[in-house]
């Protein structure tokens, strides 16, 4: 009967044997085995549990309705990133002779309101500031093939690190954000400002720890995009800046070399006229190459 | 560069490696690792990932001055008695020729207020509700030397399984409570009622995860004790109540067999007069045996 050392997980583990859910019951046996041998490896005294009690209870109330700071605890402690590899594991792997699916990557906290309907080469960014830049690209099928129609939902920071629902930037809401169809040859395109790196907010427990802990809490700069078509899985991913100084140390590990741009510096005023923006501009191709959604036949040719 | 499912606790764990303290940096990696193994054991879904932050973000909103759900959670996962299992490991050894000293368990959530200060032998519970109980023993050292003078904080649930700080039970502050220093002969008593089994709050989410998984949400009956005295470990314990029905599947897996007592019915006039109680009562004997703190030397005899 007695709780000792070596027996703890499996008594414990036991205790959800009547859990109806059968996978619910996995996940909690399993929870209970990590984090018991967690304790049996760290072996805490009872001073250190309750600070882990209390880091935990801050992180918890830290959350609001504009802040979920157990999503930046799981960012930083690169969970979520890794959530998103497993469940996009064949974003990296080839496909027969055809194309990659485009990797996926992390939602981040910013994608906390709906992108607002926009025209293809909509200015998503009138504030009149930042250096001008061009975004477009095709949307595809793994043999290359146009997915009309597709949406594209994206959303980015400002020339300052700040997205429309941070109070600090003071921008207008839907600034830097937008939900676009693409053209009958899967083709889109927009125009904005230069994201720039930002921080993770590090006035919370989350980002406090990552302080404490030495680490940089920059995320390189980067566009957001949501592409969604009937017929095929979704993917949510980043389009990277190359030349982003935080390119190789983004505090919550979601580069992928696969999803690296380089935002080309134009200076020619006769592509600037072209797309409706003043020399000099930023330019990025950003392709993306959506899989068939599982069990469902390939669309007649 | 590209964050793999393989390499993602190596590569979160290094980002760790700039933390200056070296506990703090020792502590974090292995939360990284044990955390990492687990998702990549039960592969969760982005939507059972959500469900995970939705439940850690609910246990922390229900945390309150009066209430600590994160700590309700660790003691429902056995976190909590497995930490006590390690402090006090030397509690479950012989210890040369001498005694054992007095085995730790959980502290439980219910110790919010200090005790009051009593007389040997007062009444702690005075509603003239209940059995009633004579609780009597010794504090001693390995030798078995009584140790005078040792301070006995004690506490515990009244005949409906209710504590003075929970609201439901209605009782006076410091019922069912209180702080008594042992005599010269390291000897202590008092009078009470008899506690009662009970469940853990169950209306938030780590008492619901007990129900849903379909765990009897109950404590066997017991008594709280902190026993301390100067040169010697302060030992946080329980008395259970042998024949509480309960006692072989508490919801915290608290219960230790060296800390089983029968808690005698006796139906004797000239023992209740003894102790001021009526016929019949409830008696039951906790000796207490203290180890000295570590490095210090023995009292002198």
């Amino acid at each position: 009967m007695d709780f000792t050392e070596e027996q703890s997980a499996d008594v414990v583990a036991a205790s959800f044997d009547t859990m109806p859910d059968p996978r619910l019951k996995e996940v909690m046996q399993s929870a209970v085995r990590h984090l018991h041998s967690f304790v049996r490896e760290v072996r805490p005294t009872t001073a250190e549990w309750e600070q882990a009690i209390e880091f935990l209870t801050a992180v918890g109330k830290a959350c609001t309705d504009t802040r979920q700071e157990f999503i930046l605890f799981s960012d930083t402690m690169g969970v979520s990133m890794l959530v998103e590899t497993i469940n996009g594991a064949k974003g990296d792997l080839p496909e027969g002779d055809g194309l990659r699916p485009t990797a996926p990557t992390v939602l981040g906290p910013f994608h906390l309101t709906e992108s607002p309907v926009r025209e293809l080469g909509e200015l998503i960014n009138t504030t009149g500031e930042g250096t001008p830049l061009v975004v477009e690209g095709r949307v595809t099928d793994l043999q290359g093939k146009a997915i009309p129609g597709a949406r594209v939902d994206t959303w980015h920071a400002d020339g300052e690190g700040w997205y429309d629902v941070q109070e600090q930037g003071g921008l207008p809401a839907g600034t830097g954000r937008g939900l676009f169809t693409a053209d009958d040859e899967g083709y889109y395109w927009y125009r904005s400002v230069m994201p720039r790196y930002y921080p993770i907010p590090v006035d919370g427990p989350a980002g406090d720890l990552v302080v404490r802990a030495g680490r940089e809490p920059y995320r390189p700069a980067h566009l957001h995009f949501i592409i969604e078509a009937e017929g095929y899985q979704p993917v949510t991913t980043h389009a990277f800046v190359s030349d982003c100084e935080y390119i190789e140390r983004d505090v919550v590990f979601a580069v992928k070399s696969a999803l690296i741009r380089d935002f080309v510096v134009v200076d020619d005023d006769a592509q600037a006229e072209r797309f409706g923006v003043s020399a000099p501009f930023r330019y990025v191709r950003f392709d993306v190459v959506l899989a068939p959604e599982e069990g469902s036949a390939p669309a007649a040719p």
